[in-house]
Order: structure tokens, then C-alpha cells, then sequence
């Protein structure tokens, strides 16, 4: 245990250049006598930055410092370097999003077109005759009360679940929920568990609170529950991070038998479930099983539902639901983050939420988005990759042939304006190399066509 | 500096219950040979547990743990428990906020109906005129590119700075910009200078990611700059926080001499200045001195600028100015903390922020803030009081009787619905006892009055 500690005092020093590139590290004896500990603990952390590349030998004299690579101080495995005092924050995702290109098959959002925007903007102007102070009034911490209300309602209506306002807590879109989870949950070299496959922002925000991984596979079938009782039994992990609805990326479903299970292993070992809950409404054929948290009475489960994100995504309302004593903590979090996401989104999201337009709107989405999948599954049929059908959702998940070069294919889709999601940044192993996310709900349909059959001319231009 | 990493690896088993209260704690031996330091280091955090009250000692016995008070906790002097591995969220200001009271002079706001508002509401029809896609299109990490431009050539007329849209990085409202900042920069027992007093809700921040605090006190006349340097060279703490001008809570503003000799130090001593510009446009008779960042070549300055705060606050609007490497990191933080500030909020707040109509509103709240901190003062006069007059700003900083029963005096006004900042929170050390902030800003003139005089009767009954 403390020899990582000592292992994290080097490595911020070298981060901050205190101690520079070819530099000798101070003997031994010096630095156990420094830090007060004894040499052996010195000993393991230097054989650990030897084996991290961080540090040389030089026979009869002593441990010298490698230049720093930042890209490698990311790619080691979290478990031997947890990433703790946040060394480098990075966010692989946002990264690729930041390439500009005409097809986006890295982009997990629905496309703009397919909202129905005439009626929203006609919207908003109501919302401002309701409330004309809106624009000088700031909201609480937690949340506008007048929607909390409204959508523990709707969570009562549609799940049967057990809630009040005061349940609720109101972020800026999923992605703060689970930072505000993490900031407030995570202590530098906790154990989680995370789903292998998972969400990549969410494994980057681990990571800069200092997390140590404990993956646990996710197939067509849900979980190995045997293998989450042992890791929940050894490593007392501080949550499960989960999205067992249309699953990102791979777009499985957890089955309601393994669901109640699970909540009864949380109460058994103590492990939060954090049930992100992105896609609950992008259904297809049949509507998916409730969500975990509706089996939770004990209150084990932290459940993050994304409220905007089919209705009206630019305004970013999420919603992080769980027991009182989690959401007062969280509201602190929340208060330290930004006091409060803005009163103006709250207020115009409140009220056409659930309104006819709105319900009707979703229906039309579930079929853009079923006629899109379809269209991505024919165009990729012949490649001969490999590929489960999502039920729901918004992402194809596909295996590409062994040592199959996903680095170059990359690189080549961007410089061909088209992007993807690689799968390793998906892996909490960093593994999964022949693996892709491909998006089909961001682009039109025609473009969808156009852009596969470009990203399968580059696949077989690779080979 | 290592018995203090054993220190907190007891206190988080504490607060996490791993080790219950009035259980024997491992005995020195055993705990060193657990971690593998020499028994000295363990020693030094066991005499630090029983000092700050979390462990008692039994003679031939041992020490045993004290139950936990989480209240205490925090109280602690941050020197010497830094609160790494945030421990306990806490956030003092936030918590005040919270009583529901008629009188509210704890809120640094300005009052709704200061702002034009039927003209915010028209305009806002306008925008999604011109945007009609605007609910449905999500903004970058750092921030929309038109909004940035305008705001940086708004920094470029108005001060003329140096700068272009990417060196800018919109947030949602200045305490993210904080919390960013915090969250690239500050590691578990680092040091950083903070004004004494300051914003309360930025030392919460500081803390919950484990800062140490070197407290410089602010003047009428500004800092002392041979202790900022003495400081900067002795401890090289990572940045100075600063609120220069009009500062929050005192409303000094630090003269444009020190701040040529503040940006030297930065530079010499290689410390950042986080300089948080929140009243710069709330001046009473004469504009304030220019930003120190005016006056910084290297990049050693990152600006904090509020923009919507006096013109639209419910938009929470604010930008973090810095040199390119700076704002890379700090996006890099930002798309992990939220993704972006949502894009509606930007593009409302964007066109008119330099429109005639906000000039003229800028000058009208100007008089109308002179106005209620006269009147503030006035009901103040008689109880002999001490306050410097603030020449901008929202507050008044008073320094009651020595020996004032503050916390009961706060009480009772809560009781009769009044509300103000007790000293304490704003103080790093957390001693100013006799200090208390009142904010003239959000209470109408006549309710300034009522809610002042009722606040000194109480005052008065306390004696």
C-alpha cells in the first residue's frame, strides 16, 4: 500500500519537474530517511517506476529519471498506476470529438433534425411570459423544487418507484451527475467495478479521482454474478458504475432476473449501484425491464436519468436519484461544482417535459433511429464483422478481424472526414483492440449510407 | 510530510467506519509493519489523532478512537488536517443560503428586479429566431466560438489585453471557474496563498480537494508584498487567489502599483495568480484599476470574469482567461466535469451583452447599489460598528464589538428572518469571530431598511 504512496510523491515531483529527465533520484537511504520510511518501501516504489519506464538503472551508481512521456503515464494499467493526485486529467472521447469531420460516427446524440424544433422555440417564448424574472433568478444547489417535483412524479407514474422531490437532485447532463458521484465517492486508489465494455468519459472521470479498476465483462446475457460477489467480497469496492439499459457501447440489456440479484448483493456487500440510464426511452421492438432502482427498498441504488437528452439535449438536464443522506451529499458536491444548473434550462425544460408534442416526438424517434440502425446494419452486412442486433439505443458495437490495424483505420476514416469510436478507450484495460462503436443516430440517413460504405472502403483498403 | 499521509489513511478508515468509535487502534508496531514505516512516523500521527481529538489514551493501554463529530472535522485548522482524500463536501455559504429567511443580506446577488427583464424576455424570442435548431445542438468543452470571440474582443476594447477566442474557456458561472481551476492544480496537501478574508465558498473548494492554506491579509491598502514573496519563495505554493478588485468581502481594491509588483513575483516565483474579477463593473464613483492579468506578458495570470452577473445571472455565464496550455487543461477538466456550458445559455446570453440597452442597464444598477449601500450604512451609523465604505461592490464588511456572541447573534436572526455572513467562514483560519458580511445588493430599499433595523435591535438585545 505505502509504497504507491511513495511511488505518487515521485511521480507528481517528476509531473511538476521538480526532479528533471536523466537527473539521478536520491539514494535509497536519502529518501527512506527523508519521508520516514523504511528502505524497502523506497525500494519497491523505485522497482515500480523501473517497470513503468519511468526510471533506469545505472550499474554501480543508482536509479535515474526517464524523460516523461504523458501519453505513456496514461496508457500504463490503472491498477499499477491509479492515476491518484489526478496527475494528467484527460477525456479520450472528447478528444476524437474534437476532429472535424462530415460523417460522425463517434457522436452518440441525436441529430438535431429529428427534434422538433419549431415547437420547442415556439415553446420557450411561453415559458418567458410565465416566468419574467427568469433571467435574474438563480436556483438552489439541488434543484428548481417546481421540477424536482415534476419529474419524481413522472418517475412514480412510469416505475411504480417510491420518490419525492427531495430525492432528486438536478445536473448539468449525465456526465456531471457522474463526476459529482465520483468527486464525492472516490478516494485515490479506491476499487470500483466497472462494466468491461463501458462508457469512456465516465472511465476518464474515474481515473482523475484516482481509481483503481475491478472490470467485470458485459455480454448479451448481463453479468458473470458470481465473479461481482467475489470482487464485491475481496475488494469492498465503493460502487458498481452500470448501464444495464441498451448498454453503452455495446447496446446489450441486463435481464430483470440478474437486475434483482444484483440489488441484493449491493445490500449484501454494501456496494452503491450507479445505474446510468442514458437510454431507457430508445427502445424499439419492446420497452426494456424497470430499472434497477425500482427493486432497490434498502437504497443501494443511485440511478442517472438523462431527462433532455431525446426531448431537448441542448439543455443539458439530467437528474441523479437516490436516498436523502446520498443527495444531500451530492447537493454539495453540486455546490461546490457550480451552485446550481441554471434556473432559465429548468424552467423551460419543466413544463413541455411531458406534454402530448413531447410524447409523440419519442415515438417518431424510436422509428428515425430503428430505420437508421437498419441502414447501418445492411451497409456493414458484407464486411463479414461481427455484431450483436441493438434492441434500443443508439450504438452498433462491432468486432473487426483479428489484429485487425484500428490504430491506422482511425486515422485514415479522420483524414477521410469520418469518425468512430475505437474500443480500446472503451476498455478499462485499454484492451479490445478490434473493436469499434459506430453511431447511428447523429448523421442523416443518406450521409448514414454514404459515410459506412466510405468507412468500409478504408476498412478494406487496410488490409 | 509522511506521517500526514498515515494520519488521513487512518481518518478516511474512520470516517468510513472501518474502525469503529472506542475501538483500540492498531499498536504502533503492528500499524508500522502494516504499512511498512518506521515506527516514529506512526507515532507522529497517533499524537496528531489525539491532539485533533480523534483518539484518547489509555495508560499501559494504548489509543483508543474517539467517536467521530463531522462538524469537527472541518473546524480543524487546515494546516494541519488538509482534508486530502476530501474527505467531508462542506460548503459554508451554501448552507446559510439555505435558511429560507425575508431579510437576505448573506446573498451576494442583485436583486431580480434590477434587471430589465421584460427586455431580456423579448430578446430571448429573438435568438431562437435566429437559432432554430438551438435545443437540440450541444455546445463544445470549451465553450461556443462566437460567444468566445465577442468576449474577447470585448477584454481587447475594454482593457486592452492580448487575446483571442481560444484563450478563453466559458463556464457556468464563476464558482465552476474555481472549481476547475482547483481540480487541474490542486493536489492533496499542496499550498496555496489565499487573501484573509476571501470568498468562503472558494476556501471550501480549496479544501475539498486538500489544499493548505498560506493566508496573506488584504488592506485598504492591498497585501504586504515582502510576506506574498517570503511565502512564494519558502513554500512555493501552487497559486495565489486573489479577488482584487472590489473584494468580496471587504470591497478593497488593491492599487495598481501592487499589481505590476504582484505579476513580478508570479513570474519570479513561478505561482500563478488566479485573479476572480467579479465586481469590476460594479463601481460607485471612479472605474477600478485595470485587471492584473492587463499587466501580465508570460502568462502567469488566469483571469476569472463573471459576465452575466449583472446583466442576465440566471444565464450563468463566465469565462476563464489564461494563456493556451492553461486553457487546454482546464477544458480537458471541464469536458469531464459537464461536457460544456449549454449551448441555449451562451447564445441567449451572447447578443446583447454589448447591446446599448445593457449599457445603459449597467449604469442605472450602478446608482441603484450607491443608493442601498448608503441606506445600508445609514441604519448602521449608530451602533458604532466599524467598516471602511465600499467605492464598488455588493457588501459591507463590518467589524462588530470585540468579544460579540456572533454565532448565537446569527442565530436569533435567522429566528426573526435575517440572514448575513458571519467573519469566520471567510476567514482560512477561520477565526475573525467579531466580522460579519452584509450584502446590500439583493433586498429591496425598503426592506434594506425594515430588515437592517431589526438586525441591530437584535444586535442591540444581544448585549
Amino acid at each position: 500500500m505505502l509504497f504507491r504512496q511513495v511511488y505518487d510523491y515521485i511521480i507528481t515531483r517528476l509531473e511538476r519537474q521538480v526532479w528533471q529527465a536523466d537527473e539521478k533520484l536520491p539514494s535509497i537511504r536519502q529518501l527512506a530517511q527523508e519521508l520516514g520510511v523504511n528502505r524497502l518501501t523506497v525500494l519497491k516504489a523505485y522497482q515500480l517506476l523501473k517497470q513503468n519506464g519511468k526510471a533506469y538503472v545505472k550499474e554501480k551508481s543508482g536509479y535515474y529519471i526517464c524523460p516523461i512521456d504523458p501519453k505513456q503515464m496514461q496508457d500504463e494499467h490503472p491498477e499499477i498506476h491509479p492515476g491518484s493526485f489526478n496527475g494528467h486529467l484527460k477525456n479520450n472521447l472528447s478528444e476524437i470529438h474534437q476532429v472535424p469531420v462530415i460523417y460522425q460516427f463517434s457522436q452518440a446524440l441525436i441529430d438535431p433534425n429529428l427534434l422538433p424544433n419549431l415547437f420547442l422555440s415556439e415553446y420557450v417564448k411561453k415559458v418567458f411570459d410565465i416566468y419574467p424574472k427568469l433571467m435574474g433568478t438563480y436556483s438552489t444547489a439541488q434543484g428548481d423544487e417546481e421540477l424536482r417535483e415534476h419529474l419524481s412524479q413522472y418517475m412514480v407514474r412510469h416505475h411504480k418507484a417510491q420518490l419525492t422531490s427531495s430525492d432528486l437532485l438536478i445536473t448539468t447532463g449525465a456526465q456531471q451527475a457522474i463526476d459529482l458521484i465520483s468527486r464525492n465517492y472516490i478516494r485515490p486508489l479506491d476499487a470500483i467495478l466497472v462494466e468491461r465494455p463501458t462508457y469512456s468519459a465516465a472511465l476518464d472521470t474515474f481515473r482523475s479521482y484516482g481509481a483503481r479498476f475491478l472490470p467485470v465483462d458485459i455480454t448479451p446475457e448481463g453479468y458473470d454474478l458470481e465473479k461481482v460477489e467475489m470482487l464485491m467480497k475481496q475488494y469492498q469496492p465503493r460502487f458498481f458504475y452500470m448501464n444495464p439499459t441498451f448498454h453503452n457501447p455495446t447496446g446489450y440489456t441486463v435481464p430483470s432476473g440478474q437486475r434483482k440479484q444484483l440489488v441484493e448483493l449491493a445490500e449484501r456487500y454494501q456496494c452503491l449501484l450507479i445505474e446510468d440510464d442514458a437510454f431507457h426511452d430508445m427502445f424499439f421492438d419492446q420497452t426494456p425491464p424497470p430499472p434497477m432502482f425500482t427493486y432497490d427498498t434498502e437504497g443501494w441504488v443511485v440511478y442517472i436519468r438523462s431527462f433532455s437528452k431525446y426531448v431537448a439535449p441542448g439543455l443539458r438536464i439530467s437528474a441523479i436519484i437516490g436516498r436523502k443522506a446520498v443527495i444531500a451529499q451530492l447537493t454539495t458536491a453540486k455546490s461546490l461544482a457550480d451552485n446550481g444548473t441554471p434556473l432559465v434550462n429548468q424552467k423551460i425544460f419543466l413544463h413541455y417535459f411531458e406534454s402530448e408534442r413531447m410524447q409523440q416526438h419519442l415515438e417518431k424517434l424510436r422509428i428515425a433511429l430503428q430505420i437508421r440502425r437498419d441502414i447501418m446494419e445492411e451497409e456493414v452486412a458484407a464486411t463479414g464483422w461481427k455484431w450483436v442486433s441493438p434492441k434500443g439505443g443508439l450504438n452498433l458495437w462491432l468486432k473487426l478481424p483479428d489484429h485487425f490495424p484500428v490504430e491506422s483505420f482511425l486515422n485514415e476514416c479522420f483524414r477521410q472526414s469520418v469518425s468512430f469510436v475505437p474500443g480500446t478507450i472503451c476498455d478499462p484495460l485499454k484492451e479490445m483492440r478490434e473493436w469499434i462503436r459506430l453511431s447511428y443516430s447523429f448523421v442523416n440517413e443518406g450521409q448514414l449510407r454514404e459515410g459506412i460504405r466510405r468507412l468500409v472502403d478504408i476498412a478494406r483498403s487496410m488490409k
